[in-house]
C-alpha cells in the first residue's frame, strides 16, 4: 500500500519515463508464458535461480564495465555511497560468487531471468529496462559444460517456435590464429576481430578494405578470407584446419576444444542440424576465452536471439582466483517482439477461463456457483456488474477478453442447468450443472 | 552478458549493499513458491498480473507520498529529468490506471507482486529492496468487491500454512463517528486514530492518557473504550451499534457498508470463523476511506501478514476524477520470513530431481539415459565431474542437495539395470531401466 503522508492535491501528469514500458496483462501473460518455458528447461538441466540486488555498490558494477560508466543509472545514496542499478547479470554473477563461493558447490549452475537497466539513447525496439535472461555453468572447464548450455540454446528457441534458427559456433582463439596463418601481424588481431565481425554487413569488399587500411596487405586479407570462408559438417571442418594450423599450438588447442565441444554436442543433442561451425563468427566483446556462440533466424528477418561463450577470465574477478565459466543469454526481449510480430507463441487476453454474469437478486446461488468452479482449479471473475444487465456485463467480459460467460439467472436455476457463452464465436447453449466444468474448459 | 569495456585489473571487494539481500537458490525456491501459490489465487479470483516500470518520474512519485520523499532513492538522470525508484505498487497503479484508462475496462481487477526500495534504516526483518504482493479491484464501490477481495486473503494465508490467523475487519469512517458518539470532539480525531491504533501496545490507559492529554474528557475516553470494545458476531455487533449511532447518518452509512460486507463475505467465504469484526482497528494511513482490514497470526507471535482497505480517493490522482478501490497487500516478505522460523511450507533446496553420475568412459550414455529422463519430465544434473570417482560426484550432489543419483557404471549399463542412490536416506537399489522414472519420482 502506498505510505503515509498529507493529501497534496495538486494534479500531476502521469507519464511513463522514455525509454520505460507499462506491461498490461496480455502482454504480461505472453512474457510470462515464455519465462515460464525457459525456466522449465533450465531447470530441466539441473540450472538453478538466484537472484541479487537492483542497487549494487558502483564499484562493484563498474570493475570491468569501464567506458560503459556512463550507460549506468548511478547516484549517491542516503548514507552518500556510489550505488548503481545493475547493467548486466554476468558482474552481479561474479560478485555472487565470490561472496557465497563457501555454499556453492562447483560446478555451480545458475539462472537468472530479471530487469537491467541501462541510459541507453531510447529508440524502436530498444528499452532502458528489459529483461535479460542467462545461464551460466560457473566452475568447469569441460567441454560438455559448453556442449550442455548449447544443447539447451537449442530447446529454448524450439520452445520460443521460432523457426529455422541456427546457432553458429567458433571459438574465440581461433580466429587470431587463422589470422596469423594468413600472414596477418598480431598488431592487427584487433582489426581482424572487429571487421570480421561485421562480415554480413560490409561483406567481403569490406573486410578486405577496412584490413588493407590497418596496413594488412591484399594477399594475406585474401588468405584469411579463404580460411573462415571454409565450411562443411564440423567433422570435416576442424579436420582440414587441423592440416592448416599445423605446428600453431594455439590454433590446434583451440581446434581441440571445438572438436570436442561438437562431439559432446551429437550426444546431449542428437540429430540436431541448427549447429554449425562459422569462423566468421568473431563476437565483440574481448572477455572471451573459448568456444564462442551466436544463434539467429534469417527467415523471418529476426536476425539474433541468443548469444554468448566461455570466458575464463571474468567470474573469478572478485574473487581474486581464475574460476571458468561458460555462459548463454538469450534475448528475451527480442524473442516476446518477434512472437508478437509474427503470432508464434498465442496466449490469451486475460486470465480468467470464464466470468460468472447474474443479476442482483441471484448473488448468493452466483457466488456458490463461482466458488465451486474455482474449487474445480478454473479461474473464473464474479461479475461487479450485477445491477447492470446482461448486455453490460458480456460487453465487458468481451472488452477483458474472457473467453465464456456463464449465464446464472432463475431459469437456470429453477432447470438445474447452465448457459454459457463462447464470447469467441457468440455460441450459446446450455448444459447441465455437472457439466459445466468440462464445458468450459472445451470452450476457454 | 557484460558490456565490452577494458579489463581493468584492479581487486574490487565484493560486497551488497547494507539492507540488500542476494537470494540463493534454496531461498528463491521457497519465495518463488509462495509467490506462485498467491498468484495461482489471485488468477482463480479473476486477477490480472501488470508490471510497471521500476523508475518513475519523481514527480509522479512523490505525488501522494509527501514527506516520504526522504525515504526515496531518487536522483536526476542522464536527461537531467528528476527520478525515482517505486517505493510502493499503489502509486504506480493510479499512474498506470490513468494512463490506460481507455484500454482497462473497469472495474479492473490487477494484482502485482514486485519488489519496492526504501531507503529505510537497515535492521532485523526490514529491508531496503523487498517485495510487495498487492491486488486491488479499482472502479466499482460494491461491497462485494471488498468481500471478494477480503475472501482471498483468507484463501492466501491458507496457501501460506500460517496457522490459526484472524482478519480484522472495521470501517474507517465508523471510528470518528463513535468517538464524536462518546463525546470527543472531531479536532481530537487525529489522536483518537492515533491511539487506538496502538491499543494492543499501550494498552486501555495508554489510550486514556493520551487522549487526555489531548484534552479528551475521562468519561468520553470511557465512552469511546466501551463502544469499540464491544465484541460478538458482526451481524449482533452491528445492530447494536446501529442503536447507538441511530440519527448519526455517517455512522449509519458506515454500519450498513459494513453490513452489507459481512453479507457477501458469507456468501463468498461461507463456513470462515476467521473474520472478525474489530473496532479498535483503526489503520494508520488517511488515505482510507471505508472498510479496512488487518490479519495477524498470535500463536505462534507472528502478528500482522496482510492489510488493507478501501482508498477511494488516491487511485484517480493521475487521472483528476475520483475513482473507487479497494486493495489488499500481503506481507510476502514478513510470511517468508516465518515460514522459514517455523518450516511451514517445505521445499527442495535444489531445482533437481536427481543427478546423474559416471565416469568419464560411458559419456554417451549417460547422456542417453539423462536426455531420456529429461524427456520424461524429471529435472536432471549431467555430472561435470566424471573425471573424478563417484564418492565425489555423490558428496557434490549432497552439497547441492539434489535427493537423488542415477550411478551409470559399465555393471549397471551391461545388466539393462540402473543404480539409484537416495541421498536423504543413503538407501542404495537398483532398478530396470524401464522402471527408473518412476522410481526416481519415488525418491525425489
Amino acid at each position: 500500500m502506498v505510505m503515509a503522508g498529507a493529501g497534496v492535491e495538486k494534479r500531476v501528469k502521469a507519464q511513463v519515463l522514455s525509454g520505460f514500458r507499462d506491461h498490461l496483462p496480455a502482454q504480461m501473460l505472453l512474457r510470462r508464458t515464455l519465462i515460464e518455458r525457459f525456466r522449465t528447461i533450465f531447470e530441466a538441466h539441473g540450472f538453478e535461480p538466484i537472484d541479487t540486488p537492483v542497487l549494487e555498490h558502483l564499484e562493484v558494477l563498474t570493475g570491468k564495465a569501464g567506458e560503459n560508466e556512463k550507460l549506468m543509472y548511478h547516484f549517491l545514496d542516503h548514507g552518500n555511497r556510489a550505488v548503481g542499478m545493475r547493467y548486466d547479470l554476468t558482474v552481479p554473477l561474479a560478485r555472487f560468487v565470490a561472496n557465497h563461493q563457501n555454499d556453492l558447490p562447483m560446478p555451480f549452475k545458475r539462472y537468472h531471468i530479471a530487469p537491467v537497466w541501462r541510459a541507453e539513447k531510447a529508440q524502436r525496439g530498444r528499452f532502458r529496462e528489459f529483461y535479460q535472461c542467462d545461464a551460466d555453468i560457473v566452475g568447469s572447464t569441460s567441454p560438455r559444460a559448453d556442449a550442455e548450455a548449447l544443447a539447451m540454446v537449442a530447446e529454448i528457441l524450439d520452445a520460443a517456435q521460432l523457426p529455422n534458427f541456427v546457432i553458429k559456433i567458433s571459438h574465440r582463439r581461433l580466429l587470431g590464429s587463422l589470422a596469423r596463418l594468413a600472414g596477418i601481424d598480431d598488431s592487427a588481431s584487433e582489426t581482424v576481430y572487429r571487421s570480421v565481425d561485421k562480415l554480413d554487413k560490409i561483406g567481403r569488399d569490406g573486410v578486405l578494405r577496412e584490413l588493407r587500411d590497418a596496413g594488412v596487405s591484399e594477399s594475406a586479407g585474401l588468405g584469411l578470407l579463404e580460411l573462415i570462408g571454409r565450411s562443411g559438417n564440423p567433422a570435416n571442418l576442424i579436420a582440414s584446419l587441423r592440416e592448416t594450423a599445423a605446428g600453431d599450438e594455439i590454433a590446434l588447442a583451440a581446434l581441440t576444444n571445438l572438436s570436442e565441444t561438437f562431439d559432446a554436442l551429437a550426444q546431449l543433442a542428437p540429430g540436431r542440424s541448427c549447429f554449425v561451425l562459422d569462423l566468421t563468427l568473431a563476437r565483440g566483446l574481448d572477455y572471451y576465452t573459448g568456444v564462442v556462440y551466436e544463434a539467429a533466424v534469417e527467415k523471418p528477418k529476426v536476425g539474433s536471439v541468443s548469444g554468448g561463450g566461455r570466458y575464463d577470465g571474468l567470474v573469478g574477478m572478485f574473487a581474486g582466483r581464475e574460476i571458468p565459466a561458460i555462459g548463454i543469454s538469450i534475448g528475451l526481449e527480442r524473442i516476446l517482439e518477434v512472437s508478437e510480430e509474427f503470432g508464434l507463441v498465442q496466449v490469451p487476453g486475460s486470465v480468467c477461463d470464464a466470468i460468472v454474469v447474474f443479476r442482483d437478486d441471484v448473488f448468493a446461488d452466483a457466488a456458490a456457483l463461482t466458488s465451486e468452479l474455482r474449487a474445480a482449479g478454473l479461474r473464473i471473475d464474479l461479475s461487479l456488474l450485477s445491477n447492470r444487465s446482461y448486455g453490460d456485463q458480456l460487453k465487458y467480459a468481451d472488452r477483458r477478453q474472457i473467453p465464456v460467460a456463464v449465464i446464472v439467472g432463475v431459469d437456470e436455476l429453477a432447470s438445474g442447468k447452465a448457459t454459457i457463452k463462447n464470447l469467441r464465436n457468440g455460441e450459446q447453449f446450455s448444459v447441465p450443472r455437472s457439466d459445466l466444468v468440462a464445458a468450459i474448459r472445451a470452450s476457454a
